[in-house]
C-alpha cells in the first residue's frame, strides 16, 4: 500500500513504522523528526549483499554511498553488515573513522578532493580513492609518496551513458564535472598514468551513470562499455585490471505509483552480462563493486511534522503551514521532487484534501509539496512525508538559523536517537 | 566597474575588498571563506537611515532583515548603527538576544511561528511581532495572557500586488503561504479581532511584495494599498493605526549589468506616495518601517575559492572545480542566480575564458555558474564570486558533510574572523 514495507496503519487509525505508531514517536522524540526503521536499512543492505554472493559467488563488495544519509550510527550498521562505506569528503570519512569503520572497505570519491583530504585518506589508508582526474591523481601519487605508501585506486571514467533521468542526474556522458571521457581517449591515458605510478596501485574502474534509474539497459550496457575497455587495457598495456565498480543510481519508490525494479533483477541481470561478456572478452570476471545509497536508506525513513495554521485562500489553494520546511528537506525547492503525504493521526481515513504543504522558513519557495493529496488537516495533526531516508538529514541546512532535526531510529518496537536535535547554542557555537 | 564600490583591484592586479588583498585573505585564512567588508554594510545601514531621516523626518526604523545573513557579529554592528533587526526563527532571535540586542526594536517575522518561538518572544518582550494569520494571532495572544504581557503586533496583509519577480520570490500577490489577504475580507477580520484582544496591542499593518525588485511602481503602489486600508481601518473601527513596514526586496547588483535603483531614490518617491497621500486620506504620516536585508550585505560580500581541477572536454565545455560549492552556495542549484566571477590573483587580465565552475559535492548539480567569463584558470587559482553576502552563509549546509565556511570582515586595513570554520567535530557532535 505504502511505499516501503516497513510503513502501515494501527489499529488506532495511526501511521507507523517498523510497526512502531508515528504519533507516539511525535510526542516521545517531538517534532520535526527524521524517523528511520533500522530494519528495513539492514533488509536492504543484506538484499544487496545476497545477490552479490548469488550472482558473482560473492566476489564482489557492496558500498554504502553515505553522501544519502551519514551518521555515526549509519556507518555502525554498515559495519556490523559487513559492507562497504563510499564517503566523498573529509567529514564522510572522519564520520566512518569515528567508530573505527574498517578502512580497507573505505571507497573515496569526488571530483575535487583537496590536498588535506587526500592526505587523509593516504593517511588512514583508505581502500580506495576514486580518482577523477590527472591532477588528482598526479597530487595523489605525490601525497603517497611523501608518507612513503602506495594507494589503492580507481579511475572514475564517464561510459558516455546518459540514463534519461532528471537533469541534475546525468552524470555518466561526457558532458560531466566527473570522471575521465572515454571517446577522447583521456580515459585510456590516465589508466596509463596510472600504471606506471610508483606509489599508486591501479585496482580497476568505476563508472556511475545516474541517479534514481528504473530501467535496466543503461546499467547493462554500462557494464559491457566497461568491460570493453578492460579488454583494451590488457590489450593494450598487458594489465588485467581486477576491480569492475559499477555505482549506484537505482531507483526507489517516492511515490505509490513509482515502479522501481527490485534490486535482485538488476543485480541479476547485469551479472548476466558481466558473467558471460567477461567470458567472452577472455577476461576473468572482476571483483565487481556497487554503491547503493538512496535505495538503501530512502524508502526507509520519513519525516514527521506538526501542522500550524492552515490557509484556505477561496479559489486559490489551501497552505497547511508545518514546523519545518526547506531546511531539512530542501529537494522540492531545488528539484520539485514528489512525495506522498499522511496524516499520522488521521491514516486510516481518505486523503480527499488537495493542500500546498508550506514550510516555515521565511521565503514563498519554501514549499515542500503542492496540490498534495491529504487527509483534511486541522493546526495540531502530524503529517509524515514518505520515503525522506536519503538527501534530507545530509542536505539540512539552518536557513534563518532554524536547527536541525534529530534522527530517531526504530528497531524491535524500541526507538532511540542516533542523531540529537541541534540547539540554539549549537547555531551559534562559531560566531565570534 | 563591479558590482559594488568596496570591490577593486590593485597594484599586483589581485582583486581586494575593502581594500584588502583578497589573495592575501585567502593565504591568510585559507578557501573557501565568506569575506565582508563592514564599511560597505554600516554604509548601506546609514544611507537607509539617512533616508527614514531627510523623508520622514527621522520617523520610522530601519529594520534589517537578518535572515540573509545572521551571526552575532551582524547583529553587533545593526546595534551600533542604531537599526533594528528583523528575526524569523528563535534561532535568529537567540542570536541577536545573545549580544544583548535591543529587544523592543526586534521583529518577528514568519509565516509559521512556533509556540516555543512566539513563548520566547513574550518572554523577552520583543517590540513587533508581525502576525501571519489568525490562529498565531489567537495563540499569541493566548500566550500573552499567560505571562500576563500585552504584545505589540503588526498583521502582515497580502496587497495583492505581484512584483513580476522570480516564481520563488513573489510574496506578496493572494496566492502566498504569508500574511492576510485584502480581497478577501480576511484582512479586515484579523484587524478586527486583532484590536478586540486584551493582551495584543496592535501598532500597524505590515506588506512585503518580493524580492530583488528593481522597479519603483509596485512599491509607491503597495504603499497606496496600504494607507487605503489604514483609512478604512479608521472608518470601521475609528482606530487609526500608527505604524506601517513596508518590508523590503530593494533590489541589488549581482551582474554589471543590473541597474538597481539607489536606494535613496526608492526611500524619495515611495515616502512622497505615502506623506501626500496619508494627508490626502486624512491620516496622520504613520511611523515608517522597512526592512532591507539583501540589499544591506548582498554587494558587501564575496566567497573565496581556490581552483582543483580543469577539465577541458573538447568540443563540448571546460569544467573549473573549486573547494566548494552548493553546500556554501546553493543559489545557482535552487534559482540558476548568477553572479560575476573574477579570478582573484589574475583580476587585472581579460576575463577570456568561458568556463562552467563546478563545486566538489557529489552530485552534477553542484555547479556555481556556467558559461561564465572568467580569466583563464588553473589549478591553485583563486576564484572570486561577487555579491554572495546575502543568502549565502545563511543558506549552507553540510551537504556530504563538508564543513561550513568562516566569515570574515575586513574594515580600515584590519581583518577579523566574525564566524569561525566549522570542523569535523562540529559536523558530527549531534552524532550519537
Amino acid at each position: 500500500m505504502y511505499v516501503s514495507d516497513c510503513i502501515s496503519v494501527n489499529e488506532r487509525g495511526h501511521l507507523t513504522i517498523g510497526s512502531y505508531d508515528t504519533v507516539e514517536l511525535a510526542k516521545q522524540f517531538g517534532t520535526p523528526a527524521y524517523i528511520y526503521d533500522e530494519n528495513e536499512i539492514r533488509k536492504n543492505l543484506r538484499e544487496f549483499k545476497k545477490s552479490i554472493d548469488d550472482n558473482y559467488g560473492g566476489n564482489g563488495l557492496v558500498v554504502y554511498a553515505s553522501k544519502a544519509f551519514c551518521c555515526k550510527e549509519m556507518c555502525r550498521i554498515c559495519e556490523q553488515e559487513g559492507t562497504g562505506i563510499d564517503v566523498v569528503s573529509g567529514g564522510e570519512l572522519y564520520t566512518a573513522l569515528s567508530v573505527g569503520f574498517p578502512t580497507d572497505k573505505i571507497v573515496f570519491h569526488g571530483n575535487n578532493k583537496t590536498c588535506d583530504e587526500l592526505e587523509m585518506a593516504v593517511q588512514n589508508d583508505v581502500g580506495r580513492v576514486i580518482v577523477d582526474n590527472v591532477f588528482e591523481l598526479e597530487t595523489l601519487n605525490e601525497i603517497a609518496a611523501k608518507h612513503g605508501k602506495t594507494v589503492g585506486i580507481m579511475l572514475r571514467i564517464k561510459p558516455g551513458i546518459d540514463a534519461h533521468t532528471h537533469d541534475f542526474v546525468k552524470t555518466g556522458q561526457i558532458d560531466s564535472k566527473f570522471g575521465f571521457a572515454l571517446e577522447t581517449g583521456e580515459a585510456m591515458e590516465g589508466i596509463k598514468k596510472a600504471l606506471e605510478m610508483p606509489h599508486i596501485k591501479l585496482k580497476g574502474l568505476h563508472c556511475h551513470i545516474g541517479s534514481q534509474i528504473f530501467d535496466l539497459d543503461p546499467f547493462e550496457l554500462a557494464a559491457t562499455v566497461m568491460l570493453d575497455l578492460f579488454k583494451e587495457v590488457k590489450e593494450q598495456t598487458g594489465v588485467e585490471l581486477e576491480e569492475l565498480n559499477l555505482g549506484g543510481g537505482f531507483g526507489i519508490k517516492y511515490l505509490k505509483s513509482d515502479r522501481p525494479r527490485p534490486y535482485g533483477d538488476y543485480m541479476r541481470k547485469v551479472s548476466d552480462v558481466v558473467n558471460r561478456y567477461s567470458a567472452e572478452l577472455g577476461l576473468k570476471t572482476p571483483f565487481i563493486l556497487i554503491e547503493p545509497g538512496r535505495s538503501v536508506v530512502g524508502a526507509a525513513g520519513l519525516t514527521l511534522y506538526t501542522v500550524g495554521a492552515v490557509k484556505k485562500i477561496p479559489d486559490v489553494r489551501t497552505y497547511v503551514s508545518i514546523d519545518g520546511g526547506m531546511g531539512d528537506n530542501p529537494r522540492y525547492a531545488l528539484y520539485q521532487s514528489h512525495y506522498e503525504l499522511i496524516c499520522a493521526n488521521k491514516a486510516s481515513e481518505k486523503r480527499e484534501a488537495t493542500v500546498t504543504v508550506a514550510g516555515k522558513c521565511c521565503e514563498s519557495g519554501d514549499l515542500i509539496q503542492e496540490w498534495t493529496h491529504i487527509q483534511p488537516v486541522a493546526p495540531g495533526d502530524i503529517i509524515a512525508v514518505l520515503s525522506t531516508g536519503a538527501y534530507n538529514y545530509s542536505m539540512a541546512s539552518n536557513y534563518n538559523r532554524i536547527p536541525r532535526l534529530p534522527v530517531i531510529m526504530v528497531k524491535d518496537g524500541k526507538a532511540r536517537v542516533v542523531v540529537k536535535r541541534e540547539t540554539y547554542e549549537q547555531i551559534t557555537e562559531c560566531d565570534v
